[in-house]
């Protein structure tokens, strides 16, 4: 028997059960005891089996369940205006048609967004970032696309870069500039020759991107088109992301795994073949009910293959002012439930440790582990199941983020 | 021309726009000013319209919308436990059959609300009310019906009175003891017999309930039995409403209007001359998209004949542990919209003045006008449609109960 000098912790935390997520399941550690020291997790096990310690600070929980930060690892959070004007149009009868004639749709997401300042982008982004951190979320991709320039990506890529130094949230920023043709182009060719020669050089060069992501649809770009894009991301060193086959099969999604995209987004229309290319490229399948709901649409993701593939799933808001005005990820773990017949289980994992890998950030984030940042929450729960069980509602006890309240 | 000595507020609220929602529309007024004292509206116009006065305070809430306070018309906000177990076991492929067999579905909440004390389950419904207050709800209704025996009727009718004393809220009790067949009953007549001879008349005496509801389908009472329910209801001076419609069409909906019923909620079975019955009752449609979502149900609603022959729609939670855990009224709102093609506008008035009317209190309630009562919230919002447009977060700014925040 050695002699211990006793563990030094800069914070303790007691009396709650941890729904730890490693390799994607609860993995559960009742009465757990999680020591944190320089933002990370240096102690994690039962409670029982502490040693003898100096903690700084020691939390006592009092019950509850904690799981890993949420991380919302697909949305367009930042956008000027808002379209509840268009939303509450529809709903009296204007056709979809009328409202694109009077400048509606996502155009006139990417007019406001030009028009608006820093200043303005970042206090209605402010806002609906709150909303999503009081629900428990320590990470949010956030992806450009209502820009369509140089100039106002940039602009909202500094935007998200400053959420991320302003808030206590980490902000992930996706350079979606394939989102949609921009009004001063009408060749779709020559768009993307602009992105490749200019947009995502820049980009790459001022390091204001993390990942680059395209909408691959009949409605926004071809696969071929997309995949010069991502030709011109890898060989800046930059990870890819898909929109595809969310209203059709186009076969975006096999392409983007042929890029080892990290994620392809939606996939509701993907097949056996698609699935296999993602499993074998490791891409992560993110599922975006929100979407589905407010669509209105009726064909799923394939959940049973992607279950059999091994293929992890994420689940995000693609909070967005168009198609999914989603500002709480855990009521898009209960539509995962709901709408997707995913268990509980699955959609946290969704929304902790598949969605870290959807941001190639999963060796740090996503689960409790010795080792591993030390973002996380203590819910008002008696089951980590009731995070997906109720619809809304506030269930948050405590969000720890970097190892500070 | 008269002198006029100033006006006295306790408080005048200036800086934001008004929806009124007199007689079930926006109505609004653009920079208004509110002006309560004793808790009751006793200004309210454009602000370049006020008279000089002398108010104790003045808030000045710089933007935004002020709507009546939110009405949650029916719930079931009391019960112990909570069925989060069986949501995930139905999800990991247990069947429906198998947790009967358990024990689960309503007999457990049943098991569980009459073992748990008045102060457990004033404790853990306390949480659900915060959450649904926090969304910018001032007045709530709950119903009892998972005690089922007198004794436990009584005391979930207590936790409902003593949740009303403790919060910034008002509660409306509902006599729900014909919900469900309690474990030591096997003829349903006989239980019935037993409501209407000691239950009903008890609740009466004591001043227990706002007014009386039952389940009228198949899997629960009979249209003959909820009949004499009813009678006994009205002989002891009792309002009614009922649960009717929402898996098959019985005829409970046009029995309740016969008794002129405050309300009849779900309805998605209802035909043409339930309607007319309703409209010629002054009844009112309590909408529950929260139950049609997590069922998973495909018939909704005749929204177009209640639009046709004028019936109000009201729209609320129904939160409940089985059929819809929702802590947001704000959230059914959006489903409103977004499953049953209501306008942002119906289901603002039907989340206010008519959750008043299905209440008995649209004379005090429900609309911003002089006289009624001080209850608004003012919301974070460019415009009222946003209340449905969101899905999730928080966009209360201020919420004022009997004029105060
Ligand atoms: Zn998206
Ligand atoms: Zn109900």
């Amino acid at each position: 028997m050695t002699n211990h000098t006793p563990l030094k912790f800069d914070s303790l935390w007691l009396g709650a059960n941890v729904a730890t997520m490693k390799d994607g399941r609860y993995n559960a550690i009742e009465k757990a005891a999680i020591g944190v020291s320089g933002g990370r997790i240096v102690w994690l096990s039962e409670s029982k089996n502490l040693p003898e310690y100096q903690a700084q600070q020691e939390h006592h929980l009092a019950g509850g369940w904690i799981t890993p930060g949420l991380i919302d690892c697909h949305t367009h959070l930042v956008f000027g205006g808002n379209r509840a004007g268009e939303f509450e149009q529809r709903l009296n009868g204007v056709s979809y048609q009328e409202i694109a004639k009077q400048g509606g749709g996502i155009a006139s997401s990417v007019k406001a967004t030009r028009e608006e300042s820093e200043i303005e982008l970042i206090k209605s982004a402010t806002r609906r970032l709150k909303s999503l951190m009081a629900d428990g979320v320590t990470t949010v991709e956030i992806k450009s696309g209502y820009g369509l320039s140089l100039d106002s990506e940039l602009k909202m890529l500094r935007v998200a870069t400053e959420l991320g130094n302003e808030q206590p949230v980490t902000i992930k920023r996706t350079c979606l500039a394939a989102h949609s043709m921009p009004p001063e182009y009408d060749d779709k060719d020559a768009y993307i020759d602009y992105l490749c020669d200019t947009v995502l050089p820049k980009i790459a060069a001022l390091g204001m991107a993390d990942a680059v992501d395209a909408f691959c649809e009949g409605i926004a770009f071809s696969t071929e088109q997309v995949a010069r894009y991502f030709k011109t991301a890898a060989s800046l060193g930059l990870p890819v992301k898909i929109h595809a086959e969310q209203l059709s099969s186009l076969g975006g999604t096999r392409m983007a795994s042929s890029f080892k995209a990290l994620s392809a987004d939606h996939i509701e229309y993907i097949e056996e073949a698609d699935v296999i290319a993602m499993a074998e490229s490791g891409t992560v399948a993110v599922l975006l009910p929100g979407a589905f709901f407010t669509l209105k649409e009726t064909q799923r993701p394939p959940i049973d293959l992607l279950r059999q593939y091994g293929v992890p799933m994420a689940i995000a808001t693609d909070a967005n002012p168009g198609t999914s005005p989603a500002l709480s990820l855990r009521l898009m773990m209960n539509m995962g439930c709901t709408l997707f017949a995913l268990t509980p289980e699955e959609t946290l994992a969704g929304a902790t440790i598949h969605a870290a890998k959807a941001l190639g950030m999963s060796d740090t984030h996503g689960s409790l582990e010795v080792g591993k940042v030390a973002d996380f929450v203590c819910w008002d729960v008696e089951s980590p199941g009731e995070l997906s069980y109720w619809l809304g509602g506030n269930l948050v006890k405590k969000r720890v983020y970097l190892g500070s309240e």
